[in-house]
């Protein structure tokens, strides 16, 4: 469908205006190209967005992220793009006045969402779309299901679901419906190939007070008829998650709702031993891919483009053990094209590497033991002293943040400024977060544990994995990212106190760094990461060329 | 009245509970001895505190900095002490399951701690205590009042009535109420000589919308007759700095009352370039003054007691110009009375000065041109190496946040982290904020701006002045603070980014800095402080010895 006539279709079906976001009923999860109802509308092809659709125009809401691209990607003419972290429900309090009809699908909203609006927003009224005006479906590929081994996920799914039980009777309910299918895949040590670069099986689940669980991927209609088994009783489930549909469907069977916390997103957060000792390994396995291509790139870089680095990166990548896919679309972004935050090179933009700039390299993979993501920032040709010194700055940020000790209850809201402090002592900034949680052969983006100064206030627990990764981007000249994933440890201390030791071991490119911009304690760090990333990587080199690669990568500042 | 008096009383009344603070109506201002009931009931000294009375037992609330001082002057068999930074709803929330009759005195509690405690407590019921039992009033010390002068103050009374006027208008008011007497003194450019410490007016003032204003000082039968006038009509106030039995009184004349925030707080704040010139020389003479002492200590400690110093210092500072009297009760804490972080010394814990130890000296005082406050730890005789590690550390901490650049709209509550994660390297914390917003010849506490992880988020701004004052606290050994006022300025960049500037220019002492644990960037820090504390402090020194010794103190590390 295109914009125009979705707009006449609302104008027809008598909507003062429409919601558009990029979800489908899976809130916060990826979606399938040919379930993404914005980019069909509006263009913009950004992992995150809403679009709010008048009768004659129309406005995109986008994060800093994605300002460049977003500019780049819509029709001005017909749609205004607003850069925010707001929501749209603060923008309509804003600056719209009359008393719209808005229109939503009830399926890609959670009802905390929906409540919100009807909370705060008096003077709209939100009408449920129960015509489905967009079409919104899971798609109908053909997906394979699969059991994700427990000697990768460390506990089975009978002994989580035992976890689970005790707090739906603790709570008085008589089921449990779990909307967030990361957590459904994690409960039931369920897999699926269906997206292409995050194995989540896309299901809800409905877990009964005794453990039954049934399963809901595709026909929905179904859903209805389960919950007819459960008129007139209680179900717990997590507003802030679950489609607003799916309260409605409740509400049909006269159900009693209860707006209880989904308990797995901490604890599929804070890994298990099998899990980190899985996890080491699939980094180490995943520097060794990373090394082969650094090594490669060092003598190979003329005459190949960021889509060549894509594919090659690709390549070292899937010989190893365990590898499933990548993580997320690589971000390759070469020269100013680094300075776009979240750029994924296309045959539109693709640009030739060339003497004297920085290749920003956004990639990680799914192991079937555990998820890696890893930003390594590479000069091609010689440097600048500009681009060594603020690259120097985004180490002296990484630095900052991956050496911090802090006690039990601090969260990512508080360290945040340590990292971008650094930044801010030379009037610079990076408007993105600092760090996410990441999960286990599944989302790598994933709660409740992050780092932004406007975050989720979850504190660290041992055992979470988060990545660190201040940058820098100097529009229209180049991106500079070091992103590393660490997972937090007791700092050894009498009272309980944390820190993050890297799960990441790949060198840092010496060559942008300037030493007399760091103190003794930062070259004491970066010589102690080399020593690590030596010792462990070094002996699962067999080559001796790419050995003295990496002795030479690592040798001490 | 005693404890068990008070609790035969409530008793008789048939209150099961009764809250008494240590507020009188000037809600968070200081007060006399003689109206410190929470004192004359429980004999704790501190600055904080709240006191449950149950007609068979007490509990006394305190926060972190009072852990020990409470522990040693209250009566462990009749009061139980609770460190806590939660209120006394919190707590009963928690632990009180009965429905109890609890009895507050409404002059001592703000609308909104008692709209709060009525919404969320609704097992119990909150009785304003009409009978005033614990005759809770004004002194009757007769206090002088007197102006500060516009040379000072820098804009005149009706230059400031005429910046609320306005304000009371656009919120469609009649009047405006304004409790805070701090921000009373600050609009009418009035002091008063009744507390000790603080030169504010006692009093509360009712602004009209045409800018007449009415002051109450001590007779408050004479707010129910003006008050009469506003029948029927609005009036705006703070909830959270009005006591309750105000809006009780408004109540009775039918007046509309709205909740509006004191514009008063943010305009005293921010500092105006005439204060701030006046500041920064009232600071200059407290230098000279504490030169002065610290010279004299180096050459006088044996035989010298914390009290003496106390005296001494004293002395020192009533000789300089424009000194009105000390800002707050002077702490001279050594050894380990200055492990007790708001230890001020008296008769029964005087220490003598002894060779091997540090005296953490925080004091500062009231200049018409200027409040000041500065905490610096002295080493007496040879320190040890423990001392000398951990005061290198809290400089550390000191310089993180004093050299910290930021940009528009960060507060203290993100800074925080800066100073304190200095200390968390080595597993090691304070227990207390990093700053405190300083008023103008006004309370030496004043917010709203603040530094600590809990604190308002009122971002900073050019002008703001603020202490920033990390510590460390060795129970039964010493206590280490580090404490500066600094002025926020702008850092110069082309986005509005800001920094803060030391208003305080007194010598750290060298001796207790170990260089190796120190950067260079810090070791720098140091230097360039005490080259400024030379050049324009040394002028100020007539006697050659005194500027010798001020040489030898600011020689670079």
């Amino acid at each position: 469908m295109t914009l125009s006539e979705f707009q006449n279709l609302i104008k027809e079906k008598g909507y003062d205006a429409y919601i558009v976001t990029r979800n489908n009923m899976f809130l916060g999860q990826d979606i399938l190209p040919e379930e993404n109802r914005l980019r069909e509308l509006s263009g913009f092809s950004g992992s995150a967005g809403n679009l709010l659709v008048f009768p004659d125009r129309a406005v995109l809401f986008v994060d800093g992220r994605y300002e460049l691209q977003a500019a780049r990607e819509v029709d001005a003419e017909k749609i205004q793009v607003v850069v925010t972290r707001e929501t749209i429900a603060t923008w309509l309090q804003n600056n719209i006045f009359d008393n719209l009809k808005i229109g939503y699908n009830a399926w890609c909203h959670s009802v905390s969402e929906t409540d919100y609006w009807n909370r705060v927003l008096k003077r709209f009224n939100f009408i449920e779309d129960k015509e489905n005006l967009l079409n919104i479906r899971p798609s109908d590929k053909k997906c394979e299901i699969f059991e994700h081994d427990v000697k990768y996920a460390g506990v089975s799914m009978d002994e989580k679901i035992s976890m689970l039980v005790p707090y739906i009777q603790k709570n008085k309910c008589d089921a449990y419906f779990l909307a967030a299918c990361d957590s459904v895949s994690w409960l039931l040590n369920l897999r699926s190939d269906c997206l292409p670069d995050t194995p989540i099986l896309r299901a809800f689940a409905l877990i009964s007070a005794d453990g039954e669980v049934s399963l809901f991927a595709n026909d929905f209609s179904k859903l209805g008829e389960e919950l007819a088994k459960y008129n007139g009783k209680n179900i717990g489930m997590a507003y802030n998650n679950t489609p607003r549909a799916v309260f409605s469907l409740m509400k049909e069977q006269n159900i009693w709702i209860e707006n209880l916390a989904n308990p797995i997103l901490l604890w599929k957060a804070v890994k298990n031993p099998v899990e980190l000792d899985n996890l080491r390994k699939a980094h180490r396995r995943d520097a060794v891919a990373l090394c082969r291509f650094l090594h490669w790139l060092d003598h190979n870089w003329q005459n190949k483009t960021e889509l060549d680095v894509v594919e090659k990166l690709h390549d070292f990548r899937r010989r190893g053990e365990n590898f499933f896919s990548n993580s997320f679309e690589t971000i390759a972004g070469f020269a100013q094209n680094g300075a776009v935050v979240h750029y994924q090179p296309s045959q539109a933009t693709n640009l030739p590497l060339s003497e004297g700039s920085l290749l920003l390299l956004d990639s990680g993979a799914q192991y079937y033991d555990g998820t890696t993501d890893i930003t390594r920032t590479i000069a091609i040709g010689t440097p600048t002293q500009d681009m060594i010194d603020d690259f120097t700055l985004v180490l002296k940020a990484h630095i900052a943040l991956a050496s911090a000790v802090f006690p039990e209850g601090t969260s990512g809201q508080a360290l945040d400024i340590l990292a971008r402090s650094q930044l801010w002592q030379r009037g610079k900034d990076y408007n993105h977060g600092t760090g996410h949680g990441v999960g286990f052969f599944l989302n790598v983006h994933e709660g409740p544990q992050n780092i932004s100064s406007r975050s989720s206030q979850t504190p660290f627990q041992p055992g979470m994995v988060t990545s660190v990764e201040p940058g820098y981007y100097k529009e229209n000249c180049y991106g500079i990212r070091i992103e590393n994933l660490v997972e937090t440890i007791d700092a050894g201390f009498e009272t309980p106190m944390f820190c993050f030791r890297p799960l990441t071991l790949v060198p840092l490119d010496k060559r942008l760094m300037n030493k007399y911009l760091l103190t003794e304690q930062e070259i004491e760090w970066v010589n102690g990461y080399h020593r690590r990333v030596w010792t462990e990587i070094s002996p699962l080199l067999e080559n001796a060329e790419l050995q003295s690669w990496l002795k030479k990568a690592c040798a001490p500042l």
